[in-house]
């Protein structure tokens, strides 16, 4: 893992150490006003054993822009991005080569301030973790459009990777698995009429041939998935708006058989093809589609990120 | 400090230890996800020497409340006020007498599972640490009218007092402090016209001799403190008014000369006048007043915490 601790306005020596375990106080800031910030990334190898990230720099200055809303100082870009390197060399060997296996990377940090007054640390604790994984979720899922409990504030910071963020999901999350869904459609907190985001990824619909995603905003994760097929979509010629979506407009469309596909973009499952969103007490199906867009931009993706196809938009970074 | 740790469904055998240290995983969930609760309590000495608490249960309970809206399991009252009054009878030998003086107590919950799964952690560490203090803040202070940030969400956890409501308001009230002022006044997410609650406080207006604070809600924390003074308001055949408040009608009153007073309360600093309040560019000072509720409200609440006064609502609790 990588350690880097800041104190008296700046960030120490960084190290790379082995896993393991450190001691905190009770009073640990991060304990009690949860000022903590992360990214999720991984790094895939290709069929010549090759490592690869993902657009870290994205990632990075996500990262930064995150902790700028939450009051933590920013992690300097290149250290940041030498960090990864030297981290994902040192621990290639773990991953295995094809679809779905990739190292996943945890870069977060955290408030280490031993006391309990209400403001912002002095001191943080930056780290990276990583470990092998396969995809995060598989197959398609159910959602739930939620109409009582709100992810994110105008205002609020709801675009930042931050730990409070997901804090305030699991309840409403549980409450929906146990309805028989597995994730929730985070609606506006004013009426709960517009689609925004879902659960731990941002949400695509398609009418007709068109792709439909919200727009980023105070409430809504500026997602490189989400960036990255909005792009590919642009290559191929597809139209992709962003704009708010009424969650009226969906169902009218599912009506009239124009829906076409639900899916949700984020790093750790890439993407995830909606079978059946739930609203109120009834739940819409969603046919699969002989030209399925969600398959096709996983295809395109995976391909970039696998080194198996030409990389048009220098997104693919190699690890050497 | 008291421990008491939860996994595979149960709280396991509490104990009171010395302050230490303990050691943690880098992949803590707390640090991830931020499922955290907390509460802020004091005890109190009287002139006599005896030790009190100030309606603790009423802790007990919001720290449930709380925990649920988090997807953390509730801890039993009654292990948690025999805990409460197991450790201050230890700690009691800190407290001062005389006004100011507590013993402040941190009852608080994390998740600890070890891995990043992005769910509801397993595995939970309860505690309470605590602290002798003097008042949290003196004086009056200057608030900032926020219209561009906002604290919570309908249907958001804004009620609960969890890590994540802290996180997001460092940076905005950094903001504030640089501006001149100590502390937000946070409004509505969606028009910025409602005044809700003051930094780490709930707020109330006196406008001619009416007092005025906003309703719970899902966005707003029911205060202890809070409570209390509308209950000794209502003693006092002072008409204590729980309604939205529009920013709009505070600004009038101010310009009629109506408005009387403005302040914070909880548990930390009791209460805490106002002397300016800021709005746009504009700043808009208070007179003090030789009536003043803020006054007397503290004077009525610290007399029965330092059980100086008879006790006719039974909210004092004695520390054996």
């Amino acid at each position: 893992m990588f350690i880097c601790q800041y104190s008296e306005g700046s960030w120490k020596l960084p190290k790379i150490t082995k896993y393991e375990p450190f001691e905190v106080d009770p009073s640990l800031r991060v304990f009690h006003y949860g000022q903590a910030v992360f990214e999720g990334m991984k790094a895939y190898k290709d069929e010549e054993g090759r490592t690869w990230m993902f657009r870290p720099m994205e990632n990075i200055k996500r990262f930064n822009i995150s902790s700028k809303r939450l009051d933590i100082p920013s992690f300097p870009e290149d250290v940041f991005l030498s960090a990864l390197e030297k981290l994902i060399a040192l621990e290639k060997d773990w991953i295995q080569k094809g679809e779905g296996n990739a190292l996943y990377i945890r870069p977060f940090v955290i408030a280490t301030d031993n006391n309990i007054m209400a403001n912002s640390s002095s001191a943080y604790k930056f780290m990276i973790i990583c470990s092998p994984v396969q995809s995060y979720y598989s197959g398609s899922i159910k959602v739930k459009i939620e109409q009582h409990y709100s992810r994110s504030a105008n205002g609020g910071y709801g675009y930042a990777k931050a730990s409070g963020n997901y804090a305030g999901q699991f309840y409403p999350t549980k409450i929906a698995i146990e309805e028989g869904f597995q994730q929730i459609i985070w609606t506006d907190s004013e009426q709960h009429e517009y689609l925004e985001e879902a659960g731990t990824m941002n949400i695509f619909f398609r009418i007709h041939n068109t792709l439909i995603t919200s727009p980023t905003s105070d409430r809504i994760l500026d997602g490189i998935t989400r960036n990255s097929i909005i792009a590919l979509a642009k290559q191929k010629g597809i139209k992709a708006e962003e704009r708010a979506i009424k969650l009226q407009e969906i169902l009218e469309a599912h009506h009239k058989g124009t829906l076409k596909e639900i899916f949700g973009t984020g790093t750790a499952a890439t993407i995830t093809p909606v079978s059946t969103f739930g609203y109120q007490s009834n739940t819409y199906d969603l046919q699969e589609q002989q030209d399925s867009y969600a398959n096709m931009f996983k295809q395109l993706i995976t391909d970039i990120q696998y080194n198996r196809a030409e990389d048009s938009f220098g997104w693919r970074y190699l690890v050497k």
